[in-house]
């Protein structure tokens, strides 16, 4: 199978065994697959990433043990966990100390013809969901892991900072669960996007309110956005670090010590109350995509997800 | 009167106006006032500071308008709080955006002959608190916030990071508030007070477990302290910043973001539970008192406050 090939960095198409089907695992053809920024940063050379990237897909079932799938689309929690463990037991299989993550460690990712993963992971897709929304429930289910690790009061002010895919997912999801978003950015028309779902943006770069928020979630990706993210929270407020940061941050304790501030680190999160809303039509992420490309110009594609301005590159498969 | 003076680092006593008295508030004169790493690090230029610096005491009113407080034993809440804004009418006067700090900004410290406070920030002291561990509440009431912060589950598991004043503090009344406390230090002879407190203990020269607690309390005042924390601690877990470090301190955000941890900064806590709990003897602060030196030896006191083996220096004063 052709598939994308990542190693120190360097991105290449290289043809590939077809991944061998394990018990319980199916066997998928992705429809449609996203580009993440962390796949930008495996690129980059963190956790020096030798092999195929790749983690939000929708796609067919073409092999599987489990009928229900057989035949269906489906995406996939991208956390394969050893089912056995104490974290498994409580349903925080995305925290199992000895999973291996699809596209990221230790399982072949989806930029690739063929990928496989265990039935348990695969959620079918309604109809109703085009196959190029479906491809955004993983980053939409992370961003609602936020609501699901803190209960935000009802309606309450959040300012989110950062307008890149991530923080616009966090943006639009918030505004429909009607939490009034202060939405700040570097980049107007992407802004735009969060201003029609509702949101007040702001550009980062006019003076920002000091400890003004009490929910700030920071989704900027950046040292310097969490630094600002912390100065914007007041008293006893609360920051979520939701992006990936991986250089060490220079990190200004002092503030969170004396004003009692609360940071919390949020990442993957659960996929049916993802589907649930992109089945209900309540978010459309169809602004976020930026451009379609063939997999075969997976480097091109990377160029172009790497580039400011633009948000969602989506990967198409050959039929 | 005479008093400490710090200004851009020098100490030095001085022969000072005494402080004139504003409605609503006493003039205290000292028993005893400890000396606090945040004192410390006044003397190390943070915050710029000029002027007496100082707020553990415990001392008797000369002069108030309240009757219930003249001639009383005191000790006195460091927060000079506006009592008008949001936070006061929260309860939260110790983060009033408007509020003056004893010895930190912009009110005179303990270490003095005469100071003054609100009558309101005064907690008369019960007859059964020997005025030397009575001087103990201010540290005692910080170390107790985690637990107004947070409620952490009866009997857990709990990390403590440091074998310092604070540490100590806040090993000894987790020990007494009934959880399992695993204590890291870097001095035998301190932490051998909070092994007889019933607490675990280990140096933290030896191999530190990874991923192993759900709730960790940082209270080593470094930076090199803050990262240990964050890796001794499980997926979804907890660690507390309980010093005050004014450094930048070099981050490493992706465990945080990885495993979902909470990083929860924390101050000042409450008087009255710290009262209690002098007065009931449950927690003996006798081993944590190194040395006794009067007011006129300050500068020697600060001295002996700084060296690694001391734990609370009192400045005495005279009659």
């Amino acid at each position: 199978m052709r598939a994308v090939w990542l190693e120190h960095g360097r991105l290449e198409l290289r043809k590939l065994h077809r991944p061998r089907l394990r018990n319980d695992f199916a066997l998928i053809r992705p429809i449609y697959a996203g580009i993440c920024n962390t796949d930008l940063e495996l690129q980059r050379g963190y956790y020096n990433f030798v092999g195929i990237p790749g983690h939000e897909f929708v796609g067919i079932v073409l092999e599987s043990q489990d009928s229900k799938l057989r035949g269906r689309r489906v995406v996939g929690e991208i956390n394969l966990a050893c089912r056995r463990c104490d974290w498994c037991a409580r349903g925080l299989e995305r925290h199992c100390p000895h999973r291996s993550v699809l596209g990221i460690l230790n399982h072949p990712g989806c930029f690739a013809e063929f990928l496989t993963l265990p039935n348990q992971n695969l959620h079918v897709v309604p109809d109703e969901i085009p196959s190029e929304f479906a491809v955004f429930t993983e980053p939409l289910a992370a961003a609602g892991e936020i609501l699901d690790q803190v209960k935000i009061p009802r309606g309450a002010q959040v300012a989110v900072l950062g307008d890149g895919k991530l923080g616009l997912l966090v943006g639009l999801l918030l505004c429909r669960r009607g939490y009034e978003v202060h939405h700040y950015g570097r980049h107007k028309a992407k802004l735009a996007i969060s201003r029609r779902a509702g949101a007040e943006t702001h550009l980062a770069s006019e003076k920002l309110p000091r400890a003004h928020y009490d929910w700030v979630i920071d989704a900027t990706g950046s040292p310097s956005g969490l630094r600002q993210a912390v100065q914007m929270t007041r008293p006893r407020g609360t920051v979520f670090l939701k992006s990936t940061i991986h250089d060490l941050v220079e990190f200004d304790a002092a503030p969170v010590i004396v004003n009692e501030i609360t940071l919390i680190g949020s990442r993957c999160g659960r996929f049916p109350p993802a589907l649930r809303m992109l089945k209900s039509q309540q978010l459309d992420v169809q602004p976020l995509i930026s451009e379609y490309l063939p997999l075969q110009d997976a480097p091109r594609a990377f160029e172009r997800a790497a580039q400011k301005e633009t948000l969602k590159v989506l990967l198409t498969f050959p039929d």
